[in-house]
Protein backbone atom coordinates (compact mmCIF):
# COMPACT_ATOMS: atom_id res chain seq x y z
CA UNK A 1 0.00 0.00 0.00
CA UNK A 2 1.21 3.59 -0.46
CA UNK A 3 2.47 5.52 2.45
CA UNK A 4 0.08 8.14 3.42
CA UNK A 5 1.55 11.65 4.14
CA UNK A 6 0.37 14.90 6.22
CA UNK A 7 1.59 18.40 5.50
CA UNK A 8 1.28 20.87 8.32
CA UNK A 9 1.83 24.22 7.28
CA UNK A 10 0.82 25.70 3.75
CA UNK A 11 2.92 28.03 3.05
CA UNK A 12 5.49 28.21 -0.23
CA UNK A 13 7.59 25.27 1.04
CA UNK A 14 4.32 23.05 2.64
CA UNK A 15 2.17 23.89 -0.48
CA UNK A 16 5.15 22.67 -2.94
CA UNK A 17 5.40 19.75 -0.96
CA UNK A 18 1.45 18.81 -1.53
CA UNK A 19 1.11 19.71 -4.83
CA UNK A 20 4.47 17.54 -5.48
CA UNK A 21 3.34 14.01 -3.36
CA UNK A 22 0.10 14.23 -5.23
CA UNK A 23 1.90 14.88 -8.40
CA UNK A 24 3.98 11.38 -7.59
CA UNK A 25 0.19 9.51 -7.01
CA UNK A 26 0.81 9.74 -2.94
CA UNK A 27 -2.11 10.03 -0.57
CA UNK A 28 -1.87 13.52 1.45
CA UNK A 29 -3.58 15.73 3.87
CA UNK A 30 -3.10 19.17 3.77
CA UNK A 31 -3.40 20.74 7.13
CA UNK A 32 -3.43 24.88 8.18
CA UNK A 33 -4.61 26.99 10.69
CA UNK A 34 -5.70 29.30 7.62
CA UNK A 35 -8.75 28.86 5.74
CA UNK A 36 -7.95 30.61 2.75
CA UNK A 37 -4.63 28.64 2.77
CA UNK A 38 -6.68 25.21 3.16
CA UNK A 39 -8.72 26.19 -0.23
CA UNK A 40 -5.89 27.13 -1.88
CA UNK A 41 -4.35 23.66 -1.82
CA UNK A 42 -7.50 21.64 -1.67
CA UNK A 43 -7.31 19.88 -5.68
CA UNK A 44 -3.65 19.90 -4.50
CA UNK A 45 -4.09 16.99 -1.97
CA UNK A 46 -6.11 14.22 -1.13
CA UNK A 47 -7.80 15.70 1.69
CA UNK A 48 -7.63 19.36 2.90
CA UNK A 49 -8.49 20.47 6.65
CA UNK A 50 -8.37 23.38 8.99
CA UNK A 51 -6.78 22.46 11.97
CA UNK A 52 -4.08 24.14 14.85
CA UNK A 53 -1.49 21.16 15.37
CA UNK A 54 -0.47 22.60 17.92
CA UNK A 55 -3.99 21.54 19.69
CA UNK A 56 -3.57 17.94 20.99
CA UNK A 57 -7.00 17.69 20.69
CA UNK A 58 -7.62 18.88 17.08
CA UNK A 59 -4.55 16.67 15.70
CA UNK A 60 -6.11 13.06 17.53
CA UNK A 61 -9.31 14.33 15.52
CA UNK A 62 -7.97 14.24 12.52
CA UNK A 63 -6.24 11.04 13.35
CA UNK A 64 -2.94 12.36 12.76
CA UNK A 65 -1.03 9.39 14.04
CA UNK A 66 -2.40 6.65 11.21
CA UNK A 67 -0.23 9.05 8.86
CA UNK A 68 3.09 7.11 8.31
CA UNK A 69 5.05 10.47 7.59
CA UNK A 70 4.23 14.06 8.68
CA UNK A 71 5.77 17.29 7.38
CA UNK A 72 5.82 20.41 9.93
CA UNK A 73 6.41 22.98 7.77
CA UNK A 74 5.60 25.68 9.73
CA UNK A 75 8.37 28.40 9.61
CA UNK A 76 7.81 31.70 10.95
CA UNK A 77 6.49 30.65 14.34
CA UNK A 78 9.18 28.58 15.83
CA UNK A 79 7.06 28.23 18.99
CA UNK A 80 4.31 26.44 17.23
CA UNK A 81 6.36 24.61 15.11
CA UNK A 82 8.05 22.88 18.18
CA UNK A 83 4.92 22.42 20.02
CA UNK A 84 3.42 20.73 17.12
CA UNK A 85 6.37 18.35 16.57
CA UNK A 86 6.31 17.54 20.24
CA UNK A 87 2.58 16.67 19.78
CA UNK A 88 3.73 14.27 16.67
CA UNK A 89 6.54 13.19 18.84
CA UNK A 90 3.66 12.11 21.66
CA UNK A 91 0.80 10.31 19.80
CA UNK A 92 3.47 8.39 18.21
CA UNK A 93 4.37 9.44 14.14
CA UNK A 94 6.66 7.09 12.81
CA UNK A 95 8.33 9.95 10.52
CA UNK A 96 8.67 13.52 11.40
CA UNK A 97 10.29 16.03 9.17
CA UNK A 98 10.21 19.53 10.47
CA UNK A 99 11.22 23.06 8.75
CA UNK A 100 13.77 24.39 10.70
CA UNK A 101 14.47 28.75 10.56
CA UNK A 102 17.75 28.86 12.46
CA UNK A 103 20.92 26.41 14.16
CA UNK A 104 18.52 26.95 17.13
CA UNK A 105 15.42 25.95 16.27
CA UNK A 106 17.10 22.34 14.62
CA UNK A 107 18.52 21.69 17.87
CA UNK A 108 15.41 21.97 19.94
CA UNK A 109 13.53 19.50 17.41
CA UNK A 110 16.18 17.00 17.20
CA UNK A 111 16.27 16.80 20.79
CA UNK A 112 12.55 16.38 21.66
CA UNK A 113 12.78 13.66 18.63
CA UNK A 114 11.99 15.11 15.24
CA UNK A 115 13.64 12.51 12.58
CA UNK A 116 14.60 14.85 10.06
CA UNK A 117 15.39 18.53 9.74
CA UNK A 118 15.39 20.70 6.63
CA UNK A 119 16.22 24.29 5.93
CA UNK A 120 14.84 25.01 2.57
CA UNK A 121 16.65 28.21 2.15
CA UNK A 122 19.71 27.77 3.52
CA UNK A 123 20.00 24.41 1.19
CA UNK A 124 18.84 26.52 -2.04
CA UNK A 125 21.24 29.36 -1.18
CA UNK A 126 24.07 26.80 -1.14
CA UNK A 127 22.61 25.17 -5.15
CA UNK A 128 22.57 28.55 -6.35
CA UNK A 129 25.36 29.75 -5.50
CA UNK A 130 27.08 26.65 -7.28
CA UNK A 131 24.62 27.64 -10.03
CA UNK A 132 25.53 31.36 -10.64
CA UNK A 133 29.57 30.96 -10.83
CA UNK A 134 29.87 28.73 -13.08
CA UNK A 135 27.43 29.50 -16.13
CA UNK A 136 27.82 26.29 -17.71
CA UNK A 137 26.67 24.26 -14.92
CA UNK A 138 22.73 23.57 -15.36
CA UNK A 139 22.78 21.44 -12.08
CA UNK A 140 24.64 19.08 -10.03
CA UNK A 141 24.42 16.64 -7.35
CA UNK A 142 27.03 16.77 -4.69
CA UNK A 143 28.70 13.33 -4.02
CA UNK A 144 30.79 14.15 -1.40
CA UNK A 145 33.18 17.34 -0.56
CA UNK A 146 35.26 16.37 -3.62
CA UNK A 147 33.10 14.57 -6.10
CA UNK A 148 29.77 15.43 -7.98
CA UNK A 149 27.90 14.43 -11.00
CA UNK A 150 27.58 18.21 -12.98
CA UNK A 151 25.11 18.88 -16.11
CA UNK A 152 27.41 20.84 -18.63
CA UNK A 153 25.83 23.09 -21.92
CA UNK A 154 27.83 21.68 -24.81
CA UNK A 155 28.59 25.71 -26.52
CA UNK A 156 31.11 25.85 -29.99
CA UNK A 157 34.00 24.23 -28.31
CA UNK A 158 32.97 20.85 -28.56
CA UNK A 159 30.40 21.50 -31.09
CA UNK A 160 30.81 17.97 -33.78
CA UNK A 161 33.55 16.26 -31.76
CA UNK A 162 33.33 13.24 -30.87
CA UNK A 163 33.96 11.34 -27.46
CA UNK A 164 36.55 9.29 -28.79
CA UNK A 165 38.14 12.76 -30.47
CA UNK A 166 37.37 14.58 -26.64
CA UNK A 167 38.40 11.52 -24.93
CA UNK A 168 37.73 13.49 -21.64
CA UNK A 169 38.53 10.45 -19.41
CA UNK A 170 42.02 10.53 -20.27
CA UNK A 171 42.42 14.25 -20.62
CA UNK A 172 40.71 15.58 -17.47
CA UNK A 173 39.93 12.44 -15.75
CA UNK A 174 36.38 12.82 -15.66
CA UNK A 175 33.58 10.44 -17.23
CA UNK A 176 30.80 11.42 -19.25
CA UNK A 177 27.75 9.33 -17.75
CA UNK A 178 24.97 10.61 -20.57
CA UNK A 179 24.04 13.06 -23.42
CA UNK A 180 20.39 14.97 -22.99
CA UNK A 181 19.55 16.23 -26.44
CA UNK A 182 16.31 18.16 -26.37
CA UNK A 183 13.83 15.52 -23.97
CA UNK A 184 16.13 12.38 -25.03
CA UNK A 185 18.41 11.14 -22.47
CA UNK A 186 21.24 8.96 -23.66
CA UNK A 187 22.86 7.19 -20.64
CA UNK A 188 25.01 4.73 -22.79
CA UNK A 189 26.51 6.87 -25.15
CA UNK A 190 28.99 5.48 -27.51
CA UNK A 191 32.88 6.63 -28.56
CA UNK A 192 31.28 7.69 -32.02
CA UNK A 193 28.74 9.76 -30.83
CA UNK A 194 29.11 13.49 -31.76
CA UNK A 195 28.48 16.28 -29.49
CA UNK A 196 26.49 18.94 -30.70
CA UNK A 197 25.92 22.49 -29.35
CA UNK A 198 23.11 22.74 -27.03
CA UNK A 199 23.58 19.46 -25.95
CA UNK A 200 23.26 18.74 -22.49
CA UNK A 201 26.72 16.34 -20.82
CA UNK A 202 26.33 14.79 -17.58
CA UNK A 203 29.91 14.37 -16.20
CA UNK A 204 30.93 12.76 -13.01
CA UNK A 205 34.23 13.16 -11.32
CA UNK A 206 35.74 15.62 -8.89
CA UNK A 207 35.25 18.72 -8.46
CA UNK A 208 39.41 19.73 -9.70
CA UNK A 209 39.29 17.49 -12.32
CA UNK A 210 35.40 18.77 -13.46
CA UNK A 211 36.19 22.14 -13.01
CA UNK A 212 39.56 22.05 -15.86
CA UNK A 213 37.52 19.98 -17.67
CA UNK A 214 34.67 22.98 -18.07
CA UNK A 215 37.34 25.70 -18.28
CA UNK A 216 38.93 23.96 -21.62
CA UNK A 217 35.92 22.64 -23.66
CA UNK A 218 32.57 24.20 -22.21
CA UNK A 219 33.62 28.19 -21.45
CA UNK A 220 33.00 29.86 -24.63
CA UNK A 221 34.18 33.01 -23.54
CA UNK A 222 37.97 31.32 -23.06
CA UNK A 223 37.18 30.15 -27.17
CA UNK A 224 39.29 31.84 -29.85
CA UNK A 225 36.78 31.28 -32.59
CA UNK B 1 39.80 36.96 -13.43
CA UNK B 2 37.39 35.49 -10.76
CA UNK B 3 33.59 37.26 -11.21
CA UNK B 4 32.76 39.87 -8.78
CA UNK B 5 29.09 38.80 -7.07
CA UNK B 6 27.08 41.48 -5.17
CA UNK B 7 24.07 39.67 -2.62
CA UNK B 8 21.24 42.19 -1.54
CA UNK B 9 19.44 40.79 1.52
CA UNK B 10 20.66 38.61 4.17
CA UNK B 11 18.11 36.60 5.29
CA UNK B 12 18.66 33.00 4.94
CA UNK B 13 18.62 32.41 1.50
CA UNK B 14 20.94 35.38 0.83
CA UNK B 15 23.29 34.68 3.44
CA UNK B 16 23.60 31.13 1.91
CA UNK B 17 24.07 32.35 -1.24
CA UNK B 18 27.03 34.46 0.72
CA UNK B 19 28.35 31.87 2.65
CA UNK B 20 28.75 29.55 -0.14
CA UNK B 21 29.88 32.12 -2.44
CA UNK B 22 33.02 33.07 -0.29
CA UNK B 23 33.75 29.82 0.49
CA UNK B 24 34.23 29.16 -3.10
CA UNK B 25 36.14 31.80 -3.21
CA UNK B 26 34.71 33.91 -4.96
CA UNK B 27 34.65 37.84 -4.53
CA UNK B 28 31.22 38.80 -2.95
CA UNK B 29 29.57 42.11 -1.36
CA UNK B 30 26.90 41.59 1.14
CA UNK B 31 24.59 44.00 1.32
CA UNK B 32 21.36 44.38 3.33
CA UNK B 33 19.35 47.84 5.12
CA UNK B 34 19.38 45.62 8.23
CA UNK B 35 22.80 46.47 10.33
CA UNK B 36 22.55 43.40 13.04
CA UNK B 37 22.18 41.28 9.16
CA UNK B 38 25.53 43.62 7.66
CA UNK B 39 27.47 42.85 10.58
CA UNK B 40 26.26 38.81 10.55
CA UNK B 41 27.60 38.18 7.33
CA UNK B 42 30.97 40.55 7.71
CA UNK B 43 33.02 37.47 7.94
CA UNK B 44 31.18 35.23 4.87
CA UNK B 45 31.84 37.94 2.65
CA UNK B 46 34.85 39.89 1.12
CA UNK B 47 32.99 42.81 1.79
CA UNK B 48 29.83 43.97 3.92
CA UNK B 49 27.94 46.95 3.60
CA UNK B 50 24.40 48.87 5.06
CA UNK B 51 22.57 49.99 1.96
CA UNK B 52 18.96 50.76 0.83
CA UNK B 53 18.73 49.08 -2.61
CA UNK B 54 15.47 50.54 -3.86
CA UNK B 55 17.66 54.03 -3.31
CA UNK B 56 19.41 54.46 -6.59
CA UNK B 57 22.07 57.40 -5.28
CA UNK B 58 22.78 54.55 -3.05
CA UNK B 59 23.77 51.65 -5.27
CA UNK B 60 25.56 53.72 -7.41
CA UNK B 61 27.70 55.11 -4.65
CA UNK B 62 29.07 51.40 -3.78
CA UNK B 63 29.65 51.09 -7.11
CA UNK B 64 27.01 48.42 -7.94
CA UNK B 65 27.40 48.68 -12.16
CA UNK B 66 31.19 47.09 -11.66
CA UNK B 67 29.54 44.07 -10.43
CA UNK B 68 29.08 41.18 -12.79
CA UNK B 69 26.68 39.26 -10.85
CA UNK B 70 24.05 40.56 -8.49
CA UNK B 71 21.64 38.22 -6.68
CA UNK B 72 18.32 40.44 -4.82
CA UNK B 73 17.33 38.03 -2.07
CA UNK B 74 14.49 40.32 -0.66
CA UNK B 75 11.38 38.40 -0.08
CA UNK B 76 8.71 39.58 1.77
CA UNK B 77 8.58 43.10 0.70
CA UNK B 78 8.11 42.22 -2.83
CA UNK B 79 7.51 46.44 -3.75
CA UNK B 80 11.10 46.45 -2.53
CA UNK B 81 12.06 43.58 -4.52
CA UNK B 82 11.11 44.81 -7.68
CA UNK B 83 12.26 48.20 -7.26
CA UNK B 84 15.71 47.15 -6.51
CA UNK B 85 15.56 44.99 -9.46
CA UNK B 86 14.43 47.81 -11.79
CA UNK B 87 17.61 50.10 -10.74
CA UNK B 88 20.31 47.17 -11.21
CA UNK B 89 18.47 46.66 -15.31
CA UNK B 90 19.08 50.72 -15.67
CA UNK B 91 21.93 50.59 -13.83
CA UNK B 92 23.36 48.17 -16.71
CA UNK B 93 24.24 45.10 -14.33
CA UNK B 94 25.03 42.31 -16.40
CA UNK B 95 23.66 39.66 -14.82
CA UNK B 96 20.62 39.81 -12.33
CA UNK B 97 19.06 36.71 -10.72
CA UNK B 98 15.91 37.31 -7.97
CA UNK B 99 14.18 35.50 -5.56
CA UNK B 100 10.10 35.14 -6.17
CA UNK B 101 7.68 35.35 -4.06
CA UNK B 102 5.09 33.72 -5.98
CA UNK B 103 3.77 33.76 -9.66
CA UNK B 104 2.96 36.99 -9.72
CA UNK B 105 5.97 38.51 -8.54
CA UNK B 106 7.75 36.32 -10.79
CA UNK B 107 5.86 38.01 -14.02
CA UNK B 108 6.91 41.58 -12.96
CA UNK B 109 10.80 40.87 -12.40
CA UNK B 110 10.76 38.71 -15.51
CA UNK B 111 9.25 41.95 -17.70
CA UNK B 112 11.37 44.18 -15.82
CA UNK B 113 14.78 42.50 -17.44
CA UNK B 114 15.57 40.18 -14.54
CA UNK B 115 18.07 37.28 -15.87
CA UNK B 116 16.52 34.92 -13.88
CA UNK B 117 14.37 34.55 -11.14
CA UNK B 118 14.35 31.86 -8.46
CA UNK B 119 11.66 29.83 -6.13
CA UNK B 120 13.79 28.55 -3.08
CA UNK B 121 10.98 27.32 -1.06
CA UNK B 122 8.99 25.57 -4.16
CA UNK B 123 12.05 24.39 -5.36
CA UNK B 124 13.06 23.02 -2.23
CA UNK B 125 9.41 21.52 -1.26
CA UNK B 126 10.06 19.36 -4.80
CA UNK B 127 13.15 17.76 -3.45
CA UNK B 128 11.79 16.78 -0.40
CA UNK B 129 8.77 15.67 -1.47
CA UNK B 130 11.19 13.07 -3.27
CA UNK B 131 13.48 12.54 -0.85
CA UNK B 132 10.37 11.68 1.87
CA UNK B 133 8.64 9.17 -0.88
CA UNK B 134 11.53 6.78 -1.41
CA UNK B 135 13.45 6.46 2.17
CA UNK B 136 16.26 4.42 0.38
CA UNK B 137 16.61 7.65 -2.48
CA UNK B 138 19.09 9.66 -0.30
CA UNK B 139 19.32 12.67 -3.20
CA UNK B 140 18.68 13.15 -6.86
CA UNK B 141 19.83 14.88 -10.02
CA UNK B 142 16.04 15.13 -12.68
CA UNK B 143 17.90 14.68 -16.26
CA UNK B 144 14.31 14.85 -17.47
CA UNK B 145 10.88 13.92 -17.52
CA UNK B 146 11.77 10.50 -17.84
CA UNK B 147 15.15 10.19 -16.56
CA UNK B 148 17.25 10.74 -12.96
CA UNK B 149 20.49 10.34 -11.50
CA UNK B 150 19.52 8.98 -7.93
CA UNK B 151 21.58 7.72 -4.23
CA UNK B 152 20.83 4.88 -2.59
CA UNK B 153 21.65 3.73 0.50
CA UNK B 154 22.55 -0.49 -0.07
CA UNK B 155 20.93 -2.31 3.11
CA UNK B 156 21.12 -6.09 3.87
CA UNK B 157 19.74 -7.38 0.10
CA UNK B 158 22.58 -6.61 -2.11
CA UNK B 159 25.12 -6.73 1.42
CA UNK B 160 28.32 -8.82 -0.09
CA UNK B 161 26.83 -8.87 -3.50
CA UNK B 162 29.27 -8.37 -6.41
CA UNK B 163 27.60 -5.89 -9.09
CA UNK B 164 28.90 -8.90 -11.58
CA UNK B 165 26.22 -10.78 -9.63
CA UNK B 166 23.60 -8.29 -9.12
CA UNK B 167 23.87 -7.36 -12.69
CA UNK B 168 21.06 -4.50 -12.66
CA UNK B 169 22.34 -3.57 -16.28
CA UNK B 170 20.71 -6.58 -17.76
CA UNK B 171 17.90 -6.56 -15.03
CA UNK B 172 16.80 -3.73 -14.52
CA UNK B 173 17.82 -1.55 -17.07
CA UNK B 174 20.03 0.86 -14.91
CA UNK B 175 23.87 1.68 -14.56
CA UNK B 176 25.47 2.05 -11.32
CA UNK B 177 27.94 4.88 -11.90
CA UNK B 178 29.60 5.48 -8.83
CA UNK B 179 29.65 3.74 -5.07
CA UNK B 180 30.59 6.18 -2.00
CA UNK B 181 31.95 4.19 0.78
CA UNK B 182 31.83 6.85 3.76
CA UNK B 183 33.66 9.85 2.10
CA UNK B 184 35.59 7.73 -0.67
CA UNK B 185 33.74 7.72 -3.98
CA UNK B 186 34.54 5.04 -6.48
CA UNK B 187 33.72 6.64 -10.23
CA UNK B 188 35.14 3.41 -11.99
CA UNK B 189 33.66 0.30 -10.11
CA UNK B 190 34.35 -2.79 -11.31
CA UNK B 191 32.34 -6.00 -12.21
CA UNK B 192 34.05 -7.83 -9.03
CA UNK B 193 33.11 -5.20 -6.92
CA UNK B 194 30.97 -5.76 -4.20
CA UNK B 195 28.66 -3.70 -2.17
CA UNK B 196 28.81 -3.26 1.56
CA UNK B 197 25.50 -2.33 3.90
CA UNK B 198 25.83 1.62 4.01
CA UNK B 199 27.14 2.07 1.22
CA UNK B 200 25.87 4.88 -1.29
CA UNK B 201 25.37 3.97 -4.88
CA UNK B 202 24.76 6.00 -7.97
CA UNK B 203 22.72 4.80 -10.71
CA UNK B 204 21.26 6.53 -13.97
CA UNK B 205 18.33 5.43 -15.41
CA UNK B 206 14.68 5.80 -16.48
CA UNK B 207 12.40 6.68 -13.14
CA UNK B 208 10.36 3.63 -14.09
CA UNK B 209 13.64 1.18 -13.89
CA UNK B 210 14.84 2.91 -10.86
CA UNK B 211 12.15 2.39 -8.89
CA UNK B 212 12.14 -1.57 -9.95
CA UNK B 213 15.38 -1.49 -8.82
CA UNK B 214 14.85 0.35 -5.57
CA UNK B 215 12.17 -1.84 -4.45
CA UNK B 216 13.74 -5.24 -5.47
CA UNK B 217 17.37 -4.57 -4.10
CA UNK B 218 17.11 -1.51 -2.52
CA UNK B 219 13.50 -1.21 0.02
CA UNK B 220 14.42 -3.54 3.21
CA UNK B 221 10.64 -3.87 4.12
CA UNK B 222 10.11 -6.40 1.09
CA UNK B 223 13.57 -8.53 2.49
CA UNK B 224 12.34 -11.88 3.81
CA UNK B 225 15.56 -11.91 6.75
N1 LIG C 1 -0.35 26.09 14.67
C1 LIG C 1 -0.48 25.96 13.34
N2 LIG C 1 -1.20 24.94 12.82
C2 LIG C 1 -1.34 24.79 11.49
N3 LIG C 1 -0.76 25.61 10.58
C3 LIG C 1 -0.03 26.65 11.04
C4 LIG C 1 0.16 26.87 12.43
N4 LIG C 1 0.96 27.97 12.56
C5 LIG C 1 1.24 28.42 11.34
N5 LIG C 1 0.66 27.62 10.40
C6 LIG C 1 0.71 27.79 8.95
O1 LIG C 1 1.99 27.45 8.46
C7 LIG C 1 2.17 28.05 7.18
C8 LIG C 1 3.62 28.40 6.98
O2 LIG C 1 3.98 29.36 7.93
P1 LIG C 1 5.13 30.44 7.66
O3 LIG C 1 5.04 31.45 8.73
O4 LIG C 1 6.43 29.76 7.50
O5 LIG C 1 4.61 31.05 6.32
P2 LIG C 1 5.35 31.36 4.95
O6 LIG C 1 6.49 32.32 5.14
O7 LIG C 1 4.25 31.73 4.02
O8 LIG C 1 5.98 29.94 4.52
P3 LIG C 1 7.13 29.67 3.42
O9 LIG C 1 8.43 30.18 4.00
O10 LIG C 1 7.10 28.20 3.21
O11 LIG C 1 6.71 30.43 2.21
C9 LIG C 1 1.19 29.21 7.12
O12 LIG C 1 0.24 28.97 6.10
C10 LIG C 1 0.53 29.22 8.49
O13 LIG C 1 -0.86 29.54 8.42
N1 LIG D 1 15.41 47.74 0.35
C1 LIG D 1 16.24 46.85 0.87
N2 LIG D 1 17.57 46.96 0.70
C2 LIG D 1 18.42 46.05 1.21
N3 LIG D 1 18.03 44.98 1.92
C3 LIG D 1 16.71 44.81 2.13
C4 LIG D 1 15.75 45.71 1.61
N4 LIG D 1 14.51 45.27 1.98
C5 LIG D 1 14.70 44.15 2.70
N5 LIG D 1 16.02 43.85 2.80
C6 LIG D 1 16.62 42.73 3.51
O1 LIG D 1 16.37 41.52 2.80
C7 LIG D 1 16.54 40.43 3.71
C8 LIG D 1 15.59 39.31 3.34
O2 LIG D 1 14.27 39.76 3.46
P1 LIG D 1 13.06 38.76 3.81
O3 LIG D 1 11.90 39.61 4.17
O4 LIG D 1 12.89 37.80 2.70
O5 LIG D 1 13.65 38.08 5.11
P2 LIG D 1 13.74 36.56 5.53
O6 LIG D 1 12.37 35.95 5.61
O7 LIG D 1 14.61 36.56 6.74
O8 LIG D 1 14.51 35.86 4.29
P3 LIG D 1 14.59 34.27 3.98
O9 LIG D 1 13.24 33.85 3.48
O10 LIG D 1 15.67 34.17 2.97
O11 LIG D 1 14.95 33.62 5.26
C9 LIG D 1 16.35 41.01 5.11
O12 LIG D 1 17.56 40.84 5.83
C10 LIG D 1 16.01 42.48 4.89
O13 LIG D 1 16.59 43.33 5.84
CA1 LIG E 1 8.82 31.95 5.44
CA1 LIG F 1 31.82 19.96 -3.73
CA1 LIG G 1 11.16 34.70 4.04
CA1 LIG H 1 11.22 12.64 -12.93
Amino acid sequence: MNQQFAVIGLGRFGGSICTSLNEQGMEVLAIDVDEERVSKYANDATHAVICDATDEKALKSIGIRNFDHVIVAIGDNIQSSILATLMLVELGVKHITVKAQNDYHEKVLNRIGAHQVVHPERDMGVRIAHNVVSKNVLDYLELSDEYSIVELRAGNIVDGKSLETLDVRAEYGCNIMAIKRDEDVNVSPQAEERLQKGDVIIVIGSDKDINRLESALFDDTNDDD
